[in-house]
């Protein structure tokens, strides 16, 4: 009944959050959750989109992909194929879902932070790291666009601190922070995003096999909440707020 | 504190089940929550998709759509953009799992339904709706099949049943079914799916303004799983198993 | 000699036209000939596209298409191919120029109407019940206009009525108001568009099989607008103005 | 009352019909009709679509565009917007329904050919130039193919010949293929397309201010047929056949 | 030893350079090399795109294309693909780029001028013809300029004239402006881009089989050189400064 | 006269190659060229793209893409706006051909090679990076091909090694391996792409002010050509062949 790499059922993979890793960006944390790693990059800009000028608030936004040979087989490229597919739109949307969670855009003022995340190598669990590792990167961009004096020196846009894990029942058993290898095998899989407070800002749920009951889903949800307030702590740690 | 339409907290709008809405469709239903209207059509079609052969198993997929001015200020067609939304990705790929969750793909052989499930009026709870239509249309279409002898006559491809319902958080009140104006004020929003015998399919909350707690969770998720059972019992009744 | 639902060659087959079928559009109409049945909603906007700002004129445009399931073999959506059809094109910009033909911009002021006509089943004849509904939507819409005082009181932007219809030449006989079944026998097939005062705006036939003759054609054009003369009466009545 | 270039009311401007103007294709012609020319390659290769296999008969096709500047202001070329527009769509069907209307698909065997109309320079009349032009590449591809034992010795492919011409109302006047400068001020506009012989293959007759009589219906149709006879002997003449 | 159409290894194929082509373009050139013909337009426009604004600055660019029948199988249109190859991407950029070589952005002040390249019929060469004969387009546009008072009467926009040859190693022999049989055996296959004088604007050498060496390479640049010499007194000529 | 990092003309900046960066890939390098860094990988597939078929040869392509973030401006991602553009475009048909200009594809056997190469930070060079990186992930797969018996033991699909280096004339001085902000400076740019004996594979130079003459020519390739052979050297160094 051990995990395949020996981790307990209630243990996270080694989280890495390495930040500064790219020149060019405002904020930029290379993430990784064991063989999972992310490229999550947060650029600002001045102004916001068209549709919320005006109104002295800011936006922050996400966008997600794999390059192509991130995963055990090569995909095609979406750029190459002309559109993107379902699952990255999905994923982008909750990124920004996400990180909008935790921001006063009053605070932030008409500044736009868009957030990539691009995986470069994927083993399951490419959503939560990459909300983990983008809310990172997003801590320091707020901290660049302060020095810039583009956020007033006392705004606060920061309300709280996010971060995501999955969580699946496998071979009936409740799992944290599935591998992909796990991932497939999972008849319950689910996705949990907490503040660092411990209250949520996603839940998503889905019965890959047979439906799930109310204890099944209790238990996850447990399961869930402790490894986010465990990635929170990560989080402080690699911020120098620990 | 009572709602805008005067229902209470966890009382569902008037649904109605308009079954053999289209003369072509293998199974179709015209759905209203309220003034929520879609149109769902089952297809059946012999065969798999190509990634699919060999193995004599069917197929279900499902795909959501809104027509230009279901909604008060129209919309550009998707057609026309030659794009499709994230909204739309995510919410087709939804009805697809939540109605897959409850095929025998052995059962059904190699044979594929595809739902379609578009909204002529929108009013709130477009994809909840949606599932519960399309779920209707799906048993037509596989009496349809057993008809037709792509099904054998003993095989039972549908293992229980499916419906949906929203709920979320408005002004601190946990109510069901939300119509439009209720959903842009909800602080908290989900969408539960669950089989007839009130066990999960998909559990999707997302906090618009505050982080939401555990509490709050636990009784979405009890307004939910209520919602879904009646919504169950009127589908048996349009299918004249009431 | 009789035809397949037992009508005479020059009669319609059944017409509906049913008004505020929607709540959201300014006018709203679900129209059917027979079988067929198209959704025919009318947007209006204040301010027309960029390249007619400033003369005063507004403008009024038709788009069209077709539900996956509307016939008999579903068809893939255009929206997830990500282009529009040459005949999707072909029929929209049929039913704009039509609908134009009988406005006069300058007494529609710098407003844009956008016909959207969906057909939901069809069965042959739906870009004539769609220029035939979309006009009733469009009055609608007028009204609508001329009551949020978008419309000058005494303006009066419909110059007349136009309505349309199929002919076509099946087995040697003029037919009026192809069915679907009949349409795919025709040697010959033409769309006529009249105002309500007889006259054309359009007139498209087409050899299927054999070339035409000019006695043939003659005799398609009697048909075509003596079956527009009818329609019009319709609309007439479905706008109280029988 | 005489027209911009000092012609009769009936008259066509000077029509030239040159083939063999490529050294590639199996058939290929630049016509003008005044300064309007287009070149028209026809394109012959041994099998049929997909959808056509197996029954022994072939297809014939068209496709129409235009060269960035072949008109007076230049437009964006659909392959850099990605998309055809509707009017390219529209023509490019009207073009293949033409010549199809003149073929024995038997006698072609299952071998397709594909008529490329590229508008070199537009002055009015583009699509009528472009089906005069394309049916002499057409007799010459079908030549080639007979020559190449695609096409068995005795089948005659061809059944008759295809011709069209633009007529117009223009300050009252029914005039006869109209350049550019009287088509944007012609009150109707129609395109006429016979065979040889003086049938129809198709009529397109638009409204584009007011609306039109029988009386002016019957004026252009008889100018139509009148051009088209005197451009069938113009292909007659081409061809060697005068 | 000698070449498929008898020419030296260091000789041009015919070059012809026809201007005034297009009645509507403000430069228009018909160029031959042998059997390949380019269509080149050159169309001016008031203003300059939107990043090159209010420096005073013009902008010159290029954009080229194949007819689907130029070449000796036809090609699918990238309008109707939705979507331009990377070699059509490719050849427009480096079309442009030689251009703006011998433009003075300033002389020219805030106008646009777009050179339109479709190839008419392809064998070999398409690029450089295309480059030779737009240079000659240009030359007539700014001209044109001039005399609409669009350019300043003193302004010299033009700093020189441009040309380009193919060259490559055939049999191990270095050859001049390569048909296209020649270019598909060619080893090494080279493009160079000279001014009037002399100079390179561009020099793209590929191995297409065997690795190449300097000495080689040199050989190939001599070759190149001569040529466009040649061409630019073909140019001289055509614009009446020989 | 010194250069921006303090390099002499004729130095690379720090070059690193770190093999098997990802744990799918069947080769896999991090390159990088002072901050200029590249993740290439190789994936093998059996079997070749249709139009190979048949022949018993092997095929190698290459796709270019940046991160949006690579650069200091943050770029729309290629996927989002539905195409790809020129620039990725060309550089991914260098990148396929450089390599294959190495590859005998009758030792490569009916496999599929496809170099990804994604700039996950740009400081100038990215192309001639990624080709220096891919060759070192091609000979990683093709090692990995022979161990899978994919590839004959006793083949040799690789005849040689591949490098690739940019050079430039800046302020009248021919500089190697140019970094960003030398590279907007540059009146000329050229890219030398070599074999690891010293011959060339690709050589592009382009003009970006006034025209180079020979002489400069020739100084920039005697530049290319030593950093390509240090390159090749770094190469062998990465693959323990030093």
């Amino acid at each position: 009944m051990s995990r395949i790499d020996g981790r307990a059922a209630d243990q996270l993979r080694p989280v890495t959050i390495e930040r500064g890793w790219s020149k060019h960006a405002e904020g930029s944390v290379l993430v990784s959750f064991g063989d999972t790693r992310v490229l999550c990059t947060a650029s600002v800009t001045e102004g916001v989109p068209r549709w919320r000028r005006g109104g002295g608030e800011g936006w922050v936004t996400g966008e997600y992909a794999m390059l192509p040979r991130a995963t055990n087989t090569r995909g095609d490229r979406e750029s190459v194929r002309g559109r993107i597919g379902g699952r990255t739109h999905e994923i982008s949307r909750l990124i920004g879902r996400s990180l909008r969670a935790v921001i006063d855009f009053k605070a932030l003022g008409e500044n736009t932070v868009v957030l990539d995340c691009d995986v470069l190598q994927a083993d399951g669990g490419t959503r939560t790291a990459a909300i983990t590792g983008a809310f990172v990167a997003l801590a320091d961009a707020v901290a660049w666009g302060r020095r810039q004096k583009l956020i007033k020196a006392k705004a606060q846009p920061l309300t709280g601190t996010v971060s995501a894990v999955s969580v699946g029942i496998v071979a009936g058993v409740p799992l944290l922070d599935l591998a992909y290898e796990e991932d497939v095998r999972a008849e319950t899989d689910m996705n949990v995003v907490c503040t660092g407070d411990g209250r949520f800002v996603e839940v998503q749920g889905t019965a890959e096999g047979q439906p799930f009951d109310r204890a099944e889903l209790d238990a996850l949800l447990d399961l869930g909440v402790a490894g986010c307030g465990r990635l929170a702590a990560a989080q402080r740690e690699a911020l120098g707020e620990g």
